[in-house]
């Protein structure tokens, strides 16, 4: 699609994660499937962005999965090529055109821009987009 | 931040939103409360990602808030002046350094690459950047 003049479509990442996890291979398929704590370090001159968020917040991180193939847009679901092809976006796969990651983690810990936050299924260095709360009413999206 | 080195960080829309809400005035604070039915106008080079994607399906729509303010950290929440400021972070506020929306709605209607789904809180020609399915076991986002 040809970009509608005027718009910035350039991402500018807040921060990175800190992760054990050290490559995809390691990497679990959702959050929810054992995934380690990490941290999320922030820049400072986001820091002003974080105020009300708490300790035991749920919250959404959204990241940059950038050793996602984005020319993807069919895939066998959870890699697993006994399960016939589905189209990346009725997946959570990270191959798509904008690999865009969801996480609903927990926050462990606070720390200036420094927060520890439960189960979280990226990279060690992986870019960090934004936080957004979990709406009340709903349960979010890991 | 600096960007990581050889990480590319631009966005390519998937689509756009066709809406009968013309401004931001118009747009309700939440998809919960009044927005209108829309329809994403994806590009035909990414019809092979809706494989799999039928009607009556809740998806996640991820959207680029392109009106955004990217420079702001601190809003009042839903533009009430009388509430504390608080860091976007901790809000749903479209204004944020990377202006990623998050809807979540069910599929009305797909017809090649229009695809139309129930209440939508982003404007006319607002740029689409994935999709994604609600997980069994959550609710999902809005």
């Amino acid at each position: 699609m040809a970009a509608p003049s005027g718009i910035d479509f350039t991402l500018r990442p807040i921060g990175r994660v800190e992760s054990p996890l050290a490559s995809t291979a390691e990497a679990p398929r959702q959050g929810d499937e054992g995934a380690p704590d990490a941290y999320l370090i922030l820049d400072f001159d986001v820091q002003a962005g974080l105020h009300g968020i708490a300790v035991g917040d749920e919250i959404l991180v959204l990241t940059w999965l950038h050793q996602a193939d984005r020319k993807v847009l069919r895939v066998h679901p959870r890699g697993d090529r006994s399960r016939p092809e589905a189209g990346v976006f009725s997946t959570r796969a990270p191959s798509r055109p904008n690999p865009i990651g969801l996480h609903r983690v927990r926050v462990l810990d606070l720390d200036g821009v420094r927060v520890q936050v439960s189960g979280l299924e990226a990279i060690d260095g992986t870019p960090v987009l934004d936080l957004k709360p979990v709406l009340s009413g709903n349960i979010g999206e890991r």
